[in-house]
């Protein structure tokens, strides 16, 4: 299989974006984010996604073009409209403006509106973490997960990403999405003609099944059962009901090129240490209580030991993968 | 059984403090706290606390003289020293406090140090969603949880709050711990001599095991697994890594009399929604869209009912534990 080394295969990224209606800034924080992901083994939001995003691009359903702009409502609020373009770029608005917020009010927040998908809600933590701030984020997605004791959905699976910095060494990163598996883990079992294993998903009445096709026509199940529910409704509340986003049922696929704009929502909140007593000695002691169990590992730890790997050894691409990227 | 109005009932918890070593005051705080607790059905965090929280008054691991003190270190973010006291006269300087800088700034947080046992930590964010916010809290509790693959309990079963005021009705309310079962259950299980099912617990090897005894000299898994072990990483690290309190691992009991002051540690954080977009009528869209599926409703909306139902009906308690708590 060809491999690419991690800026080859931005260019390659964000080539195919330009040509796919995007401006060439746009398509490189895209290709940033995509190859970031791929990196760190996360290819559920990396590489694959680029024919997709493309094809978004294409017909307008994400405009290419659009800019993001940040309004400071409050001293420590800003409201973000990523104008039914790509996520990244306003993402990485907020992080770029948080920062300075956060340390003269000891918090901020930023909320983003009409975006799209984020990708790996790891990467903006662990970006503000690494200039000393505590941070997290919590994005919603289109509807993936009922109600508890419902059958329709109107949670998406909702990720909630975590960091904390430590001295002298990368920083924590916690980056979770709230739906038990992967919807990819079901398509996976109906190509290969599987039952699914109960727990993972209910079909359109809202009764569990091992079917995967039925679970493909119903809706994921959280992790947890019900406390999962109530943390997927805090997640939409805090990314799409704060920001004025569009919920999970609202919310068209990331995944193809019909219908509007998804429109979903994040929220991104920086946290000054210093502002509230904690510091990078009392993290790092938290740090050595888990390292110091044999067994245990820091979450982020498999990631960032990936992203050492890609970063000398470059990314292997399937022939067909890397074919359908180049004829964008 | 007795049955107590709810008046009578704070009269009781706090007299009894009062004979603890409390100022009247602080007893109060405790009152209320935990009788709208048991109120609302969290019996666990209501009048069973009484008798070990007046044991820990009277020999000073609970300081009952301590008054909160709140310096804000930055516009939008407040360090409360709880000073070994109750955590709830902490928590409700939190919560008078915090609305008007999370108006002036969009967003505002406080962290609490030198803490207790904050019993159910829906309470204070609701009480910020009746004034208009939109609310988190997070908390640590003495170690419960080990890291991932580990077997030594650094993470507490951590609660995570959240609230979302609701256009002329009671506000949405998520409380949930990140451990899958409470404690209670292996205690339970214990004294009838049954097994516990596989998932709850793991021993002090950190194996799965169906022994209560066993588990409860080991830890307890969180719900989600894998996922659930780095949420409660994320709370330690707000509740207790960011406002400079004890970690799980260092907190002594909230049951028992022994040992310095448990010094955990709890984040509130106050959202204005007019700074970030939102507003009441899309939070009540969400609302709708669950209440409208059969056999799904809002989080919290059963404590709501129990609650009333105790308004009218009183509280009904136990002989012996109203005997224990009258001979305090």
């Amino acid at each position: 299989m060809p491999v690419l080394t991690l800026a080859e295969a931005e260019e390659l990224v964000a080539g195919a974006l330009v040509k796919a209606k995007t401006d060439p800034e746009n398509a490189k924080s895209v290709a940033r984010a995509l190859i970031a992901a791929e990196a760190g083994g996360l290819k559920g939001h990396g590489l694959s996604r680029v024919p997709t995003y493309a094809a978004q691009a294409k017909v307008g359903k994400v405009d290419g073009f659009a800019k993001p702009s940040l309004e400071w409502k409050k001293p420590a609020a800003a409201a973000i409209d990523a104008a039914n373009g790509f996520a990244f770029p306003a993402v990485d608005l907020a992080v770029k403006e948080l920062p300075a917020a956060a340390r003269k009010n000891g918090i901020a927040a930023a909320g983003i509106h009409r975006s799209h998908h984020c990708g790996a809600a790891g990467h903006p933590v662990e970006k503000l973490a690494e200039v000393g701030l505590m941070a997290l984020m919590f994005a919603n997605t289109p509807g993936a997960i009922a109600p508890w004791g419902g059958s329709k959905a109107v949670f998406g699976t909702n990720p909630i990403a975590f960091s904390c910095p430590l001295p002298g060494r990368p920083p924590i990163v916690v980056d979770l999405s709230l739906s038990k598996v992967a919807r990819g883990n079901i398509l996976a079992a109906k190509q290969k003609n599987e039952k699914i294993p109960e727990g993972w998903a209910l079909d359109a009445d809202g009764k569990p099944t091992t079917d995967p096709n039925a679970a493909l026509a119903g809706t994921m199940l959280p992790l947890g059962d019900a406390k999962g529910t109530a943390l997927a409704l805090m997640v939409e509340l805090l990314a799409a009901g704060l920001t004025s986003a569009n919920y999970a049922a609202d919310a068209s696929s990331f995944l193809d090129a019909k219908g509007p704009p998804p429109g979903t929502g994040q929220l991104l909140i920086a946290f000054d240490p210093s502002a509230f007593g904690g510091g990078l000695d009392h993290f790092a002691a938290l740090a050595a209580s888990i390292e110091g169990q044999p067994g245990a590992r820091l979450p982020g730890a498999r990631r960032l030991a990936l992203r050492e790997k890609a970063k000398e050894s470059g990314l292997t691409v399937s022939d067909a993968l890397l074919a359908e990227i180049k004829a964008i």
